[in-house]
């Protein structure tokens, strides 16, 4: 297991962490200097960060300011109720894979969306297998295209409290068994990264009592990106209370070794939704602190 | 599958549900009252509310008003810091199994617990196989107890989302995969109920992409109890946001067929914490709209 306490060589900042600065929008280009200013070496941006900036102004920000990608996020949201729907959920997704090339990600995140309408509060219906279904023929359909470009999907598990608004893929073994089924290893594959792989969160799947040995099925062919945050006691939104690394409960180092123990030698992540917290601080003090708790928490 | 539709003899009410009347708290002796008057046949009652009552008053009540229990809350919270810790927990879950037997439950719910003090927002470590280790063995203890007592012990698997302040199993898989290890099924067992089983909550295993399967592997000898309510889209908070069935996305119906199918003939129980909802109604409305919902929506 690498030792992280004497630099932050191997800290990304997923974007979304200092999205806003004292309760105000950050843009893109700030957050790249202000990563930059610090020696951090990778971020992972959302979409409607790079939208806003522009995609070649980004290109442009981060090779100027030699930070790599740790991930890209995110394409996902397969699930729709008609065809005219799922050809603009294809279309969305394709231009995501091609924005990752064009900013040199190592992996387009995907969060794979659940009950069409629920995120709004309006379901269209409670059936989780042709959610689950659609799911698999969006990865299936995309994951043609993606490797056709050499850009590798990483399928995010997220927490079940999110299975009914934002991904029906709950668990890493659920995830594994897709990734199995749509792009099944050959024998004797390489050591290189896989085309359909997945993004470990600790906070989506902390919990799992399969954890462990799921990543040790994952390996480091299916292991693209690892994400790390706190879970909070108490939590008071399923979304935006997110904890700062070493706030919360998640035994992080713990998780961190299985993944390494596989050979996943990338960047360690920080994705915190904190509304009530970091959002309302300044983000260099978020950076600094992500910075100090990557040494001592991670 | 058993039809609900033209009277509601299946239904139970878990007296939380109606805890709190227009915001107040309501006396068990006037739930009991609320429910039989509507020819409601069985509640599950809380420790607490019991003990406010005390425990021969609610035998008494109970008997009175022909009143069966469809299951007893609850037993568990194992992990512990200290010796004087497992032993306090030992004997107040040895109690926990007397009452259910005063009362003539079907079994005793098990909350298993998680980390020790994580519920009061101060984890006293990050262990969770420590913790799920505790559970084991404490479950092992009580399950000695209990069979000499004729009382079945229910584990209800509660939804990750309380991996850290109140329950450490979180599938079904992992519910059963502890029922086997502790209860191993004799071979040609009867149909009689096992003296350590499950409560399933649809609340809590919704999401499972394995749940069919394991609902089928626990069988009718391990299926101990069957509650319902709703997943509100969106959830305001993670304990008291549960919603009434009908108004949320789990497809109660296709759970309850897979759990009938296996030959489970027991209540449907309602459980519903609704700090913003319907605990602020009267009592004798939820009682009602459980009733209606009950039989359209279960």
């Amino acid at each position: 297991m690498r030792d992280f306490s004497s630099d932050h060589r191997w800290l990304s900042i997923n974007t979304a962490t200092v999205r806003r600065s004292r309760g105000v929008d950050l843009p893109l280009t700030e957050i790249i200097e202000a990563c930059a200013r610090r020696g951090i070496r990778a971020i992972s941006p959302w979409r409607d960060q790079v939208a806003a900036a522009g995609l070649d102004t980004i290109a442009g920000r981060l090779k100027a300011n030699g930070l790599a990608l740790s991930g890209y996020c995110r394409g996902g949201m397969f699930p729709v109720t008609d065809e005219a729907g799922r050809r603009a959920a294809r279309d969305d997704n394709r231009r995501a894979v091609d924005e990752a090339c064009e900013l040199g990600a190592p992996c387009l995140v995907l969060v794979v969306g659940a009950l069409p309408g629920a995120l709004a509060g309006k379901a269209a219906h409670k059936d989780m297998a042709l959610a689950r279904a659609q799911v698999r023929d969006g990865i299936a359909d995309l994951l043609d295209y993606a490797r056709s470009m050499g850009m590798p999907l990483a399928i995010e598990p997220l927490h079940p409290m999110y299975a009914a608004d934002r991904a029906c893929i709950n668990t890493l073994e659920q995830a594994l068994d897709l990734c199995d089924e749509l792009n099944p290893q050959p024998r004797g594959a390489d050591a290189g990264r896989a085309a359909l792989g997945v993004a470990v969160d600790v906070y989506h799947v902390w919990w799992d009592p399969k954890l462990k040995a799921q990543i040790e099925r994952a390996g480091a062919r299916r292991l693209l990106a690892f994400h790390v945050c706190d879970w909070l006691t108490p939590t008071t939104d399923l979304l935006n209370d997110r904890g700062m690394m070493g706030d919360g409960v998640i035994d992080i180092p713990r998780i961190r070794g299985w993944v390494e123990a596989q050979g996943f030698d990338g960047y360690s992540e920080v994705e915190i939704f904190s509304a009530r917290n970091w959002w309302q601080r300044d983000h260099r003090q978020v950076l600094d602190t992500c910075i100090e708790r990557h040494r001592v928490a991670v």
